[in-house]
């Protein structure tokens, strides 16, 4: 596993919950944790569960049975390619890649590898998304007319928050695009599938409201301010395939919203809506009802529930990361696919980058044309 | 008055309670009520409360004091400007007419006339939509960096839903877009004020879901399918003066959702939300609090308040109609200006312009070239 | 009609807005306000629409064709009566009475009246409301098991908050109890019905939080301070005739709540859900669904709701004094019954009394034992 | 480790869980898992991590550094007692015991013992009732005068549900009132701590709806039905010492609630609201603010949050255990006490016991007299 910060975290924990809740789950050995700073690594691997530790990353890659790519977005590419010709499966972290032609690369790698590669978009593994999946495929919202997805945040609302690679394009690619866009873009792919078909034009705004951050030293004074080269914000309006209107929106600096990705579909037969910080409740409109339904996801016969707990008895963020997990290593078991596969997260970054271009030009983008 | 419909009831409804409620409001006959109905509008005289009626408004608007507007948007034009060039003050419903060449007229006419021309943005008028105002130009809420506008009903989510005017371009201009767009892009505008200035640039989408709609015959039989030529669903983006990222969208098939215009701007101090469908409360966030208050704004202090009853006996939709007419006939009568103007209503039909031309030509246009 | 402050002004206002609204309501002319203040009474008159005053309401009860007596509790019986026994027929305010012994007298005057003798219970009338009645009586909730009913201000927690006519036991019976626990107690057993029978025990708590309030003279000084001799806040344990649990509870204490009079009702089959705050709103659970549905009560097809507005645009608190009139009228007019009339305002008053009975005693009290 | 279904699995996952997330918790080894059946108990064993099982604890209480008694609540007694005359710390599930006289005997034996002897009402770990319990100590909330405390569950409302010993009075005490009821007197005197005083006096009732369920055989056959001797439901009325009103529910039928454990409280300057559906929310009114802001209590400086993840990644009810055995076990290496301790469990228990022998003898009972 590379990486040993917040993904690093929230995916050895997913790992050392399975035994207990996923029973036939496959066996997982924590082999060997990579990173830099080797206080900080051993630190890390002993409170994470790991054998071992290493600050090189190639000869790791071909050595285990599975690679967890989990480091910055720049960092995505190379292991996880050289993972890959080694036949060693791998889970990145999202967004694939810095640039749309690295992405490319890595979906190459993934497809000659012939073995599971997988693109970390967690909240697909929700049980209330699995479940509002189910619907919208069974048809029961009917026709889906409009896609609205936004995932709001306020970290960056300060401009003295402190500088971070998240903030630079060569090493994160984009800001909230990339960051927060790549989640909605995904579980709006993942929940349109064939009923709305996939995003065909998109219009984009990007915007970045500080241009500098400060840099802070270990006395918490400013050192330097460093450029601001990603958006802390966008908008992108979007057309699927059957003609559904989609409109899109991320932001670092809305002040208030912690962590609240939207997602609101609107059908001929139904409606429904998605907050991240009420991830155990669907609303949800079918049938011959008047209102939405304010539904707590969290009965036995809801998707993974039955491995937890009794109705009622709410489950965290960082379940979507064991549910994830699950299939991902069960899927490099029995050696079926998973998904979202690297093929997935190569046609998200094709729409991050046409929000990106027609931010450029001005112009809406067809996304197919490059 | 012209029109005796929806609009006229909701006109001559909130007059009709201006002596028990707004006690320093001028003193209002309700004269003539215009209409082409004989019939129909002989007991909507009576009902409303009207003298008299007429079939022509030509003669009327150069009789009365103050002429209401209230009819189809392209019936708005030529009774409020040959009111206007007689001197009598205007009242008309938004939008101020189907293109922007017919509002630019009524504008001027406006401008010629020297007296009091409204356009009817009721929503100004709500006791939470004032207050939110206040707070924003005090700085409440820091420097707005977003400002987020959508309007959703259903209405027409039924493909047999009957045809009517308002899906014709020729008689309502736009769909969506100028039925409902109007009042967000009017709100955005009044709320954002001087502290984002004006909207500069947008992009835009509009989607007609249904191409065609039956016009049905006394016994409800279908007599014959019409051309949809508007359309039932917008997006814009847009970038105001100060840099603030605008999102704004409306929808006729938005399942579930009645009459749901809701508004929520950030900025670097606060944040606030606003729904029509609950008119009473403001979500708000401000100074050191961690999350959105729900305010019921329904306290003496409030705007309006104070005129109906005590805290937490919440008012209904039709009383920013009561507190609309209180301001405007009070202009009239004072000879004081009255906001929302002829030139505030162009203002917006110029944004509402370009998100037309925006998504017939695929690009971002800036708001001021035409 | 005798008193012109807050219910003179809501039932003057439902009488006037009468006919635009409800065209087969009766035709009324706005006789005689009566009050005691002359200068106050006269310009109440002109704002309100009536033609006469009077400070004596001997003489005009016998004259008018229907008495409303809006006045203080303590002057609910005497006019009441008198007016019974000339047959006018009588709309009061409730609670009928500050005792139940005159509360009584009045009931036995109405029963020997033979008119309508009406009991202002205005939340009854609101859409809301009778959309439930109409849920819970088709049985849409099956058997009801639970009826918990709250009615919570907050204008009283200041300790500096000003004596009122209300916080005298003599003048205005109870507090709490019957100002606002009147109201829930009548909706529990209206919309209850025949589902639950009558509340037929009963356990009660009555607490005044603040024993003495201040008198202020006109330049807001204290010229003294007067006891409170009511509840400030009261709760009770109910239980029904068909062993459904009730729990009620009002306080005037309860920081942050203006006028939160809220419903639940949890049945074999269903839920349901209100709150005065968002009285346009109703939750509901019946069927299959898994959780509530947040209905916006105002389609067509909604209890009165055809008189106003078209769907999603909300009506206000004064709204169901409109209803409650137009059925109050009309009842007059046709010369049929009008509930809840004052047999139903006794019925009420019985379980208040037996709360403070209760309260008195310590020990649960059977509702008909007296 | 006594007990291996829904709370061993609870705690055994609470324990595994200490490592990563709390590096400064002892270290647990899981040793001994206690059961009856055999084959199920070595499943459990493997899957929950413990090294060995035993079918009798009396043997095993001695041999343990910590004791955890999760059994129904008639085993809570004899094995608990045995462990702490061993000297062994105990943490058992709620509610103590079946009966007062137990409970008392407990409490004695973990007085005497002089180890760290808790009772595992979880919910006081929840940082959103930590964050809560430091405003009102604080006084942020002024004089408590509403203490609203209600928990709803459905899963009973079938009548057909089969039976559980948690619906027979010697094995379970009482129904919803120890199995829920328990938790939310612990949380009200929790966070009413000082402010409140304890509560002195009681009214109670209790009601079994559904009088007999059915048992059934593998084959979902239906056995035998055996009576239920405790309540579906329970509602009490309360006064604090300090003379706040209490108002508790709970109950097994309230069709649509899961697990909506809801606390209210007003204060003369500030109010709260917290469920436990929602339980990463607290809803709170201070000082000069208008309405409750909704707060998300997971930001780092929230308690026990920096233990997890950044702000908005919300966690769920599980974590509330893993908080309260790093709290307990810490308690137990560093010789600390622990609260919620048996005497606070004892104290609980007396409510408890007065509530039902209110309801017996239909009167107010002072607690402290038995």
């Amino acid at each position: 596993m590379l990486g040993y910060r917040f993904m690093g975290r929230a995916h050895s924990n997913a790992i050392a919950r399975l035994p207990m809740f996923f029973p036939d789950a496959p066996e997982i050995e924590r082999h060997t944790l990579i990173g830099r700073d080797k206080e900080a690594l051993a630190e890390a691997a002993d409170q994470f569960g790991f054998a071992q530790t290493a600050t090189d990353w190639e000869a790791v890659v071909e050595e285990v049975d599975v690679f967890y790519n989990l480091g910055p977005n720049h960092l995505h590419a190379e292991p996880s390619i050289a993972a890959l010709e080694a036949g060693t499966p791998v889970l990145c972290e999202k967004p694939l890649a810095p640039t749309l032609e690295t992405a490319e690369r890595m979906r190459d790698a993934a497809s000659e590898a012939g073995v599971p590669a997988g693109c970390a978009f967690n909240y697909r593994f929700l049980p209330a998304i699995q479940y509002a999946k189910q619907l919208i495929a069974n048809g029961d919202l009917g026709t889906i007319q409009h896609v609205r997805g936004r995932y709001l945040q306020d970290w960056l609302v300060d401009p003295e928050a402190p500088w971070a690679w998240r903030m630079d394009s060569e090493l994160a690619g984009s800001g909230a695009l990339g960051d927060l866009g790549a989640h909605t873009v995904d579980l709006a792919r993942f929940l349109g599938g064939d009923q709305t078909g996939d995003i065909e034009r998109v219009s984009g705004h990007l915007e970045t409201f500080v241009d500098e951050r400060p840099v802070y030293d270990d006395e918490e004074a400013i050192e330097e301010y460093r450029p601001v080269t990603v958006d802390d914000a966008y908008t992108a309006q979007a057309e699927f395939a059957n003609g559904a209107v989609g409109s899109f929106e991320a932001s670092r600096v809305a002040t208030g919203h912690k962590n609240d990705h939207t997602i609101e579909i609107h059908g001929t037969e139904g409606s429904l809506k998605f907050s991240l910080e009420r991830l155990n409740e669907l609303k949800l409109l079918t049938g011959d009802n008047r209102g939405y339904e304010t539904i707590l996801v969290t009965d036995e016969t809801d998707p993974y529930v039955d491995h937890w707990w009794p109705p009622g008895h709410t489950i965290g963020w960082e379940h979507s990361f064991v549910h994830e997990n699950y299939e991902f290593l069960s899927a490099v078991a029995d050696g079926t696919e998973f998904s979202p596969s690297f093929d997935d997260a190569y046609d998200v970054q094709v729409i991050l980058d046409a929000i990106e271009r027609a931010d450029d030009i001005g112009q809406w983008v067809d996304v197919r044309e490059q």
